[in-house]
């Protein structure tokens, strides 16, 4: 059942990320389990966060997932290797929401926003200037749908 | 970092199933990997569908994930269980939407909400009167948030 | 393909623990992937230690798997849980063996060998006489095979 | 705790995959967890029996673990990619042994021995001269350790 999705344009993307399929990936169902496309969408946000943010803000500080939202496009198989584009769709104060895709044989099987807040200890902590520049260039424009 | 979040009510819940945090399932950030909990909220969805749905139904015909949407409310940690409340949204054409929420020591940890569509073979199939028949005592009625 | 196996007796084991099987435990062969099954054993043994082990002892050292050697016995599915039982195969100076075995439904699905290895920082460290002291009750007796 | 291994050789090797290190593979001990580089494993045996055995024969008949036995020689971490060589160690009348070693950035961090059995239905199939001929050119010599 593919369905239209603004996420799915690979053109949105800056950022790109691979990953491989296992064997155990695949649920009795014979297609890539539903919570195996969700860490093929962490192994591209923790890319990103390691590409494109300033390290030092890494390492003092930390990001926790405040949500996940997974649209399934495709049904997907083993063997191959998966491909991630990951941007940025909203800078909040505290907060970021990136966008992302996955493909696989040339074909988006899923896309994901991904909510992630900045904390200091178990505290909100505002996104300053230096992390607001590092992560401008990866903003992506969605098309109307 | 608590959030409110009308999905994360226990009364809500009628069906309730378990799942048990593995070591693994905890990240190098020290707490339950956001991966790990979409797989607790599957075991959730799975039992709801094993317990209630009519089986003739599930033999013939499949349901794939759509869209998991699922909210991270506080950290959780190995070792101990996890249990899934799950309830009926919204019942459309072939889709249905479950809610649920999981509880670990008596604490919501996290929310979901999961739409999955019934399929004959790939293509949509209505679901019938003694589906809807089925699910309609686990509709639940979120209040006003 | 059921075997005989000495490890598989379930009166060899004084401390149990528990797993649930997950929907996506099971692979594309439509039951348990293997993968899942040395999950379960990490449930078993981190049970053990925590159980077992003097407690302060964790804190201040640490264990890490030098070898897990894992004997598959019967095909096993979801739903339901997993019983493990774990004991002490073997004390060497810094090492430990572990013997255990896992029960789905009543029967033997697998069993396992993990030595384990104490160290400070990355050197070996012998293990001390609280140390043998907890483990010696849970020393198991294999009958010949 | 490096230690000599003659599996951890990679001139024993013709075929060789690859996996990729997730951040979920990593546990609360900061490192890649065991249970992880069992999949890692899992990945380099699968992509061997599709790339050297008769496909024909994987359709008709199916292989079964009947052990797995993981050598853990250094701790290892994410990002990055796995390279796991697998080769033929033993070839009985209806099952095979597989021995294989993973390496991240160039060092060998586990080695594997995999038993499989080929069965028909839930019955031991002798493995056919086609096969015997495709496995030979894949046995390793492992020198005295």
């Amino acid at each position: 059942m593919p369905r239209q999705n603004p996420l799915a344009d690979r053109s949105l993307y800056r950022h790109w990320s691979r990953d491989t399929v296992r064997f155990s990936d695949q649920d009795s169902g014979g297609h890539v389990n539903n919570v195996s496309v969700v860490a093929y969408f962490e192994t591209g946000r923790l890319a990103f966060m390691f590409d494109v943010m300033p390290r030092e803000r890494l390492r003092r500080r930390r990001f926790v997932a405040a949500r996940i939202d997974v649209n399934y496009l495709r049904e997907s198989h083993w063997p191959g290797d998966v491909e991630m584009g990951t941007g940025v769709m909203a800078i909040g104060n505290s907060s970021l929401t990136l966008g992302a895709a996955a493909f696989k044989d040339g074909v988006c099987i899923a896309t994901a926003e991904m909510t992630m807040v900045q904390l200091d200890g178990d505290k909100a902590l505002a996104l300053d200037a230096e992390m607001r520049a590092a992560l401008t260039p990866h903003v992506i424009q969605l098309k109307a749908g």
